[in-house]
């Protein structure tokens, strides 16, 4: 923290505008027939000639051999150090919900305040056992995603705490999340979570006082949840894990006085930016033209923008290698749109890397290239995770990479005589 | 601090020599027509030899994106957290000060010590609104700095606070600093500012008990000053700022057994030395030749010298890119006479990078050799920025050096079995 106050004192305000164009999952690994990674076969011109205009580097979200969220992700690459910033697991799920149901009604884009209390939920599968109601099955006897979304519907439309509005947002599988919004709540509880089969099930515990009241209106609601499901096979019971509050995160305008937006059409990157202070500007469609074409129309209302684009991820996920390169190389000729505007700093980078060949996010460091005018360039011939890091940036936390945007665009005083 | 009780206990005392070669603001930024930073323009083949025979690296004084001053970029490199170690600014502008006044008598070299009362201040118009004084001007309607040494000058030989000496040191335009010397002061004060004009002027409040003798001393100085200046036009009034003391900092004796020389031309440079415990060798000129000459006569008598070269720095200020070219090429000759001396280790670097095409500090790492027996080099063909970052150091916390060159002198022990 002692940073962050340090940098916030030494803030200089002034008209420059900043860029970050965040490929989700950007960085991969090679493939085992070429050698090459996504990023290495990918036709991207407009992307390589940036590189090699700019600063590059690789970045790590929090440290070495992690592997990020999307949530710890973005966090780091807008600068907060992830130790002070911890977003409870409840919360990163929600930010992360695609719709919820509130009173049986489907919702969307659920804004995330810091009275709201969230937390992450599994169905389970009760059974008697002698004289006791214990958990056979922790994740529900393998019920299908759509089967559970149908249960969180059910779910969402009978539960009911007075004062209180209960969102349900439907998950994977067995998972889900909720969202309770109403007077006094507070985090610092227990998990309502046994943690391991043939156990009865689990209330919470206030682990301070401030969250006792809280405590009574979670445990209300698992009992709730048992007598609602009663009837259902599989999930007749629900586990309540890593639930909390949103921090009070300092919002990038409170720490760097900026105006900030967001463009990105998918609601946890929503949910993230929404959190940090930015507005979150429109996107008419899902298509990445698109989302360029709102920074062009919006780009003198603010000082700051944070592009996403989501699909780099979505289909390393699938394992889809060539999938992942196409979207870069579709990108290619809009992220060359996007920095013909008048930008003091440009950032190219992702929140995690997601290689195809795994499928999954790993810790490897992020490739990034930040261009400015006052850059020392060199070393990088094009945006690659190697070439990335042969260049002056070095390796580096995510962290560091708003703070050199901001020097860049001139706005910070220098740090004593 | 914890970093630093462990190196203190690993100390190993031996008779090895280090030398810290600081070209002030070494760092550069290409030049447009040349696409060459610096220290890529200029011949300088024995600090590029000497960069071939080093592991060399980029340093940074307080992390990503933050232009240093001096006193914080000299504290980093002479291995000093800069989060325990802050120098509040009134201590950093009366180190900088080039001279001072005590009742009316210009004095130089003055000591600071950790009883000092050390503050920065402003000149300020005064005007009379209504029944109220308010301040008109918070910088004294564009005084010249020759007016403000006049005004300095006149304050000290008029000020008069029973039992406490007031050194009152010129400084650009309005800005001037204040040293309080005498018993029982104590920093923790507010700053006596409004900070925007139309307000009347302000007085120090203390922040903790032991600092309130020190608020009447000071607001005792404010109210004299407003009287002493109140025939003046422009500056009859002073606001104060940055109150404080020097921290007790452990010098590089009590730390890591060093006896430590400095040899610099400016005060602010000695004035840092003297607070971390260095011998100030009197160099006879500000030739650096003489600096040279300093070093060799006293090579016998220390174990560790600093040499501070401020020339590169002070052309960069005047955005004179082949003024600092011509100080680099002029100095380089004098490295190797340096260097010739029998060194067990030679660290060449900086306290902060000085582009010249900015001609200001930036947040650059800074271009840094390491040489020692036991070094590992490699990777860079020069003393250059590009160059430094292609070597074995990699980019780092300017306060790693210290215990590198440390290390190279043979002057740690192991840690632990």
């Amino acid at each position: 923290m002692k940073r962050l106050e340090l940098l916030k004192e030494l803030i200089f305000k002034n008209d420059s505008k900043i860029l970050f164009w965040v490929f989700d999952g950007v960085g991969g690994l090679p493939h085992p027939d070429s050698g090459k990674t996504e990023l290495e076969t990918a036709h991207t011109p407009n992307l390589d000639a940036f590189a090699r205009s700019a600063a590059c580097g690789g970045l790590e979200a929090y440290g070495a051999g992690i592997a990020p969220g999307s949530g710890p992700g973005h966090l780091s690459i807008f600068g907060y150090p992830l130790d002070d910033f911890d977003l409870p697991r409840g919360v990163l799920e929600v930010l992360g919900a695609e719709k919820a149901y509130l009173k049986g009604e489907e919702v969307h884009d659920v804004a995330l305040t810091a009275q709201d209390l969230a937390m992450r939920g599994n169905f389970a599968t009760l059974e008697q056992r002698g004289d006791q109601l214990v958990i056979s099955d922790r994740r529900a006897n393998n019920i299908t995603s759509d089967e559970s979304q149908r249960v969180c519907r059910y779910l969402s439309e009978h539960l009911a705490i007075e004062g209180y509005e209960i969102f349900v947002f439907p998950g994977e599988q067995h998972r889900f999340a909720v969202l309770i919004r109403g007077e006094n709540l507070a985090g610092g509880l227990t998990d309502a979570d046994p943690q391991k089969s043939g156990l009865p099930p689990k209330f919470v515990e206030a682990e301070r006082p401030e969250a006792r009241h809280s405590a009574e209106i979670v445990n209300s609601l698992v009992r709730q949840a048992s007598e609602i499901l009663k009837g259902e096979q599989k999930a007749n019971a629900v586990l309540l894990r890593g639930i909390g509050s949103a921090p009070k995160i300092p919002t990038l305008g409170e720490l760097y006085g900026l105006r900030c937006a967001a463009i990105a059409t998918y609601p946890m990157y929503k949910g993230i930016a929404r959190l940090l202070g930015m507005d979150i500007l429109h996107v008419p469609s899902l298509s990445h033209e698109d989302e360029v074409k709102v920074l062009e129309e919006n780009f003198d209302k603010y000082d700051f923008f944070y592009l996403h684009i989501k699909e780099t991820d979505s289909y390393a996920h699938k394992r889809d290698f060539d999938g992942k390169v196409g979207v870069l190389e579709s990108c290619d000729p809009l992220f060359a749109r996007a920095t013909a505007l008048d930008f003091d700093a440009v950032v190219l980078t992702g929140d995690h890397c997601t290689p195809a060949i795994l499928g999954d996010h790993s810790w490897h460091p992020i490739p990034t290239a930040l261009w400015g005018k006052q850059v020392l360039g060199g070393g990088s011939a094009a945006y690659s995770e190697r070439e990335c890091i042969r260049g002056t940036l070095g390796i580096r936390p995510s962290r560091d990479i708003l703070a050199l945007a901001l020097a860049e665009a001139g706005r910070f005083n220098k740090y004593g005589a």
